[in-house]
């Protein structure tokens, strides 16, 4: 239903985003200011001074949403031309919540070292690059080898995500009155948002974490782990056990996924210690809806999905993260700063209950809460 | 004076685009339909059938004006950062003039090669590629590479500035009652506006046509050509006749620069033909000014500047090109075609003189007959 309103929608739109002009052409001489002969006087500024780049052109304002098209969504991989509806949409959001001009940019390239090298060549018009729907490990890498280019690249599949996940969990710790730090916690999904997750909930102070892939509970046992979850045995499941997502979430207080629909049962809830906290966060369709997880005994429950009235999602984030970069020309999020970021998102809801305890997307009083945290 | 204004018109705007979303997102509703989960249907859509893109995406009306800042208006080579400026107007006047949405793209790119594996990289985005300010021979060399793209990739100041001038040397002929094809003409600038000026006049059937670059006449006893300026020996220059720009120009009836600014002094037009046809295109500042060339002795002038009242600028031509090309989901352009389009821009002035032969640039009916010559 919603699927079908959303393609009759965007048939309508035919596109999601439109570019415009801040003045309109209304005479020969605005022609003659904007464009030949008068711009070379802004082309000449630059070329002395490069920063002004910030002040005479959109750069200061624009931030690329790049994709390889690896991770669309829960799709996987697709073509370049199928990730772009996501890729607007989140022009859209930087748009409309923080006024950000954003451009989706849908990389036809080959390998992790392709997508670096085009990112790097189309750097100049940009503020900020957003990596977005990346499969992991590439995504790592991607992220990585573009840290000297000047301004910040940001995947925020991970470290939005991470972010709203702390913030979310914050909350539901309240709600049960558990304390985070001490909770036996399982994120089911070792990709770009699990890694991000679990590193930033062991930053924060948890100790008690398991991470769990499609093949499994991640420990050093396992011979097939990548450099990226190697970093993941090492910072969890310090008792090295082994065996499926079932000998993990036994017993466990929190249930983070961020893997694929339908993964969790009803019985897989029921295993859980009490007042379990269950976010679903695969989208477009969550591991299990709130329905079957309070009927496994779940006590607090959040998806990613807008629909939800606890919405963990990126999106919650990244409007106010990217606000916050431009706005101070920072080209880097510490991890302190991720935790307070959390902290204060947490924090929007006053009174946090089963029933709300995130803030909303489209709360725009918490786009400059976190864009004065991180500016 | 106007180079003052256009710089105080820039910081005050900081940038001159702006990206806007075609809905606000005033409900939980709207990003439930626009973001996730309703997104899902459109890019399932289009990952069954890619065609669909130009349908549910801003794909279909949305064009890349990319450069590699090579040769930025006449400064040469400089770095992406002072090209954006110019991109920026260019976008600006597709948007209003063609209602096309055009993004600026300032690449920092290594060799020609590179730049078309970018342009490859980008385009599933993109309905056209517009080539803007790339120095001769890459510029010709990057369009040909290109031309299997699925989308035109068509670089401007070759294709509509030859359109362009060929519409005005109709009109000026007629004011001056001799006929083009029989004029002796000297294209002073074999770069890409040269190079294409000359094909087309060629292709129109002009036959006695002479090119000169900053080395002097083209012919085949100069031992320094590239491939391209080999085939202007080819298809110029009859006679072999050797020397400077002056022995050139002497006894033209048509002197067309797109080279640089001051290279034409008053004697050099004093010795043209009587009833002299001159063109100073250069941009920013044209090879001489119109003072100087009716001092000369000129009867028809044009310059490329906006401020001119006859200009001759692709800015005429590349707005209704790329809307019939859009429209009309065309590749290419023939040369066929593009005389057509010319003689379609001449005739939108009804009775020409030397003090008003050209269309003006912000003439919106001139985009709807060239889109509809080109559809």
């Amino acid at each position: 239903m919603i699927g079908e309103d959303s393609l009759n929608l965007h048939k309508k739109l035919g596109g999601k985003l439109t570019i415009a002009s801040k003045l309109p052409l209304s005479s020969k001489r605005l022609l003659s200011l904007l464009y030949t002969p008068g711009v070379a006087s802004s082309v000449e500024a630059i070329a002395r001074k490069k920063e002004l780049v910030y002040q005479l052109t959109v750069k200061g304002n624009t931030v690329a949403v790049v994709t390889d098209a690896t991770a669309v969504l829960g799709f996987g991989r697709l073509s370049p031309e199928a990730a772009l509806p996501v890729m607007e949409g989140k022009c859209l959001l930087f748009k409309e919540l923080a006024g950000i001009d954003a451009f989706p940019l849908c990389l036809k390239t080959g390998s992790w070292q392709e997508t670096v090298k085009v990112i790097r060549s189309i750097s100049p018009v940009f503020a900020a690059i957003n990596l977005e729907d990346i499969a992991a490990p590439d995504c790592f890498h991607i992220e990585k080898n573009l840290q000297d280019l000047g301004i910040p690249v940001v995947h925020d599949d991970q470290h939005a995500t991470a972010i709203a996940v702390l913030a979310g969990l914050l909350n539901a710790t309240k709600i049960v009155t558990k304390d985070l730090k001490k909770c036996k916690i399982t994120v089911c999904g070792a990709g770009a948002a699990g890694n991000a997750v679990i590193r930033l909930l062991k930053d924060y102070g948890c100790r008690n974490l398991i991470a769990v892939d499609s093949r499994g509970i991640i420990s050093k046992f396992r011979p097939d782990l990548d450099d990226y979850k190697k970093i993941l045995s090492d910072i969890t499941n310090s008792e090295q056990i082994r065996g499926k997502l079932e000998t993990a979430v036994e017993g466990s207080d929190i249930l983070v996924g961020v893997s694929k629909k339908e993964l969790f049962s009803t019985d897989l809830i029921g295993s859980m210690n009490k007042k379990a906290i269950v976010f679903a966060l695969a989208n477009p369709e969550p591991e299990i809806s709130r329905k079957e997880a309070l009927k496994g005994g779940a006590a607090v429950y959040a998806s990613g999905s807008s629909e939800d009235t606890n919405q963990i999602n990126n999106a919650l984030i990244f409007p106010g993260l990217f606000r916050g970069l431009l706005d101070g020309r920072r080209k880097k999020i510490s991890s302190q700063l991720k935790i307070k970021t959390a902290m204060n998102v947490a924090a929007r809801v006053k009174k946090p209950v089963a029933g709300k305890f995130m803030p909303s997307v489209l709360d725009k009083k918490l786009v400059e809460i976190i864009a004065g945290t991180v500016n």
